[in-house]
């Protein structure tokens, strides 16, 4: 006898047909000899509803409000579920996070959890009922409302399956698994059977959509096996778990990309130390995620310095790299949004030397300018023109002959 | 300067505009000097919307369920109001039910209110922050979410204001106060500037829908002002508060009308002790509200008792009724829902015997029978046909010169 974590995420939940298919699979797992918890995130579109409707109302959206507003989603699709499984003869009970424990720091709208006190859940199964548990949201240590942030609900299920000490975390969504590119891209691109938590992380911080990132540092922290399936198909997804004898030691397992990130460079910089440290330690202060950073060979005392950042954080990055740029007497700064980025990710890769020329060589052989490189153990990325961005991904998928 | 709990109906937070135009008159109210505690109710048809919702999931709506579900309602309310007076510089923190301290006793979907444990109010409050509080709920004593059944959202406000000692309940919705009669039916309806406590209980017991009956005997036992007034047009409404010198004593007050009844009858009951006890507790059991009795003289050792019920409780009384008149030898039993009610209400009416023979006089000019009487110190209800009932409401008001 196992005990299941499933995570249903808003397309899984979009709709009330949608919610009893979801209840008959919950009472399948359970009659296969399983304990299952549930955790859900809010209906189909209803979060971006609930944010258009504060849109509308007012222009300062204070995070402790918007966490209150939005929290009413998932309240909503998992007292649904349980009258969908009370109806089929599953006893259940819905838990906020509060109920169920989940205490975050009090960082509104991107809050961390900081303990689970999961004993309302423990109590739940071992008396037979399903808990199902709103997922995204917590309570803070100063008793207010919290939500997780991006991904919140993957991060909820992982971190209940390890507190729970589950067997297994079920992500379901709407694709069948991880795939090794992305099928609209790649229409040849193959589910991935098993990936190492590490592979994983890559792709997953590479454009991979599938999984939020954070809830895979959780799963590996913690080393909670998960399966990423689909909710449409139920057919067997993509386990992710510790590299591993079971698993395949691939060179590379995946060609993944992302095409909402923007270039900002800072030319003639004064090459001298601490200039690096003071732009990045501004744009950090600021928020911005930066991913990639190249600085070009000095000349004449001279350098140029580029990185990337998402799309939707340009303005913020262009404000504090304007400012810190003046600070240190560089010349000019600009911006590129025509760039997309193609990742490579394999834990084979570690003890293959040769992929980095390999990648070169496809791109080279399509005449595709590389304009920025990095590389992890694992993984091997390049900026490339935003055009030319999707020859790569089926180029070097079929290079590596995925 | 005044501590003032105001409450918002559905109606007036039905759309973001409303919700401005509400945020907007809670500022003015500060601005005069005042602090003010909100309770809010979900926005226009969400709670509608909701049932349906749930309607279309599922057969079986557990109540603890549909109480998860239905508090989502005032949670977006709550939280979009705070936003727009966030907007207009007013600080506001929105508290849920159990954030607010409403401990309630375990009877899911017509909890009832045990303890308010308003500290975090209280703290607002003190630091010149409006707390906007969701209506309608509360957190039971088994720590699950429960709410206070129809009419919840007034009752909380209510309850707050007495455990507050407010100075006034301000109860918003969208008629602009208690009227002489329901202006629908009788045009020259006017509104009644000042009401007593008993008049007000027998207005919302016979039929007046401006305050749900629960939370006027709360302010009754309390002693807590209440002030009904309109979002719409915010000009002064009702007062509802202790019977004093301040109030006129008007012989009759008001005319108020329920046509949402149905009469049952039970024939040849055997007419010995015990008998009306045996159906009222099955009655009572079942959950049955019985509005009027009436038991005709015994003849031949055989009687006939009638009683109103809502509508909506028709089936349950039947049956239930069916059974005990089996159990205590009657003969049959026979359901009319062609009936209304109309009564006269007013305080005056202890010191004027002769209301009742006018009432009997204004009906028999119509030709209009009366088939059941029921009295109070201060009510008079006549049943009647349903078709006659706007007739004897409009003649009622005419002869009391309302």
């Amino acid at each position: 006898m196992a005990l299941i974590v499933q995570k249903y995420g808003g397309t899984s939940v979009a709709d009330a047909d949608r919610i009893r298919v979801v209840a008959d699979h919950i009472a399948r797992t359970r009659r296969s000899g399983n304990d299952v918890v549930v955790v859900v995130s809010a209906m189909g579109k209803t979060t971006d509803d609930l944010v258009r409707l504060a849109d509308l109302v007012s222009s300062t959206q204070t995070p402790r409000e918007m966490d209150m507003l939005l929290t009413a989603g998932e309240r909503i699709s998992m007292a649904l579920l349980c009258m969908a499984l009370a109806d089929i003869g599953v006893p259940a009970l819905s838990f906020t996070g509060s109920q169920a424990g989940i205490i975050t720091d009090t960082d509104h709208q991107r809050a961390k959890i900081v303990e689970i006190k999961a004993d309302r859940l423990t109590e739940a199964v071992r008396s037979k009922t399903v808990p199902v548990v709103a997922g995204f949201q917590g309570v803070s240590t100063a008793k207010n409302v919290t939500t997780l942030g991006r991904g919140g609900s993957d991060t909820t299920a992982v971190a209940l399956a390890s507190v729970l000490q589950a067997d297994v975390c079920e992500i379901y969504t709407d694709v069948s698994g991880v795939f090794t590119a992305d099928p609209r891209v790649v229409p040849s691109a193959k589910k991935i059977p098993a990936i190492s938590f590490e592979e994983m992380l890559e792709l997953a911080s590479s454009g991979g959509r599938v999984l939020a990132l954070r809830s895979v540092e959780f799963a590996r922290n913690f080393n909670v096996p998960l399966h990423v399936r689909s909710s449409f198909t139920w057919e067997p997804g993509t386990w992710v778990g510790e590299e591993g004898v079971a698993m395949e030691q691939a060179v590379v397992s995946a060609v993944s990309h992302e095409s909402h990130e923007v270039k900002i460079t800072i030319t003639k910089v004064p090459d001298h130390p601490g200039v690096a440290a003071a732009i990045f330690r501004a744009v950090a202060d600021q928020g911005v995620n930066i991913d990639m950073i190249v600085q070009n060979t000095s000349v004449q005392g001279y350098t140029d310095i580029s990185f990337t950042a998402p799309r939707s954080e340009m303005e913020a990055a262009l404000s504090v790299t304007s400012k810190a740029a003046i600070g240190i007497g560089a010349e000019s700064v600009s911006a590129d949004q025509d760039i997309g980025r193609v990742s490579l990710v394999g834990a084979g890769m570690k003890t293959h030397p040769g992929v980095t020329a390999k990648v070169f060589e496809t791109l080279a052989k399509l005449d595709i300018n590389i304009e920025m490189i990095s590389t992890s153990a694992i993984r091997i990325s390049c900026v490339v023109r935003e055009k030319d961005l999707e020859r790569a991904v089926v180029a070097l998928h079929e290079a590596f002959e995925l």
